[in-house]
């Protein structure tokens, strides 16, 4: 094992922007969208809260067995703050964001990819003691 | 305004390790905690998710009005990953996080605080057409 070790998770987190507005505000076709993102990513479903707010937005969130996705999204700026964090190798957050911001017809988008829960060195020794 | 203008929230990506690993792993503990952790931070909540694993582990997700708190645990590391998303001026996703590393006996944290829904100037300049 490198010295890094090995991360339990992976999060992208994507600023959606320029996507159809009517879709953003409207809280089924959010929900439908994501929930098969996370169904084409391979994820398994666990529990799906969506929330439209007044006078517009949709947040919304898909609690998976490999973690979750959120969603917010401004229709009025047709830009949406998409978080899809995944644990494990069967579940590739990658196909889901891709499914998603085709679906939003987003035109621009910006992602980081991070990991979450590095056991570093110290730790792994710590742990071995 | 500035060339960067305003970001619509503001998201905490926190690395929270050396926990307590009996509260990490007890459903009902985690889902106090977070839900108290978004009142203090003066968050609307809206919905409540948490979900138990086998043989350990907690999901969550505190969808408020102002977006998200999550949580995943591995109490067998010690480790939980939290986000805590947050929009407007009336609520402190820093309070939030304070409360959930206290309430966790975390010993070890890393964060970093992202904003979120940058509105940069083409695009200000676009929509003023």
């Amino acid at each position: 094992m490198s010295i890094l070790g090995q991360p339990l998770g992976v999060q992208l987190m994507a600023e959606v922007w320029e996507c159809d507005p009517e879709k953003l505000n409207n809280l089924k076709t959010v929900e439908e969208i994501m929930v098969g993102a996370a169904r084409k990513a391979n994820a398994e479903i666990r529990e799906v809260v969506f929330h439209r707010f007044e006078p517009q937005g949709v947040s919304g969130v898909v609690v998976i067995s490999e973690s979750h996705l959120t969603i917010h999204t401004w229709p009025e700026l047709a830009y949406a703050a998409v978080d899809i964090f995944t644990c494990g190798e069967h579940v590739d957050p990658w196909i889901a964001l891709e499914n998603i911001t085709q679906e939003f017809n987003a035109e621009e988008i910006n992602v980081m990819e991070i990991t979450r829960g590095m056991k570093n060195l110290k730790r792994l020794r710590k742990n071995k003691q």
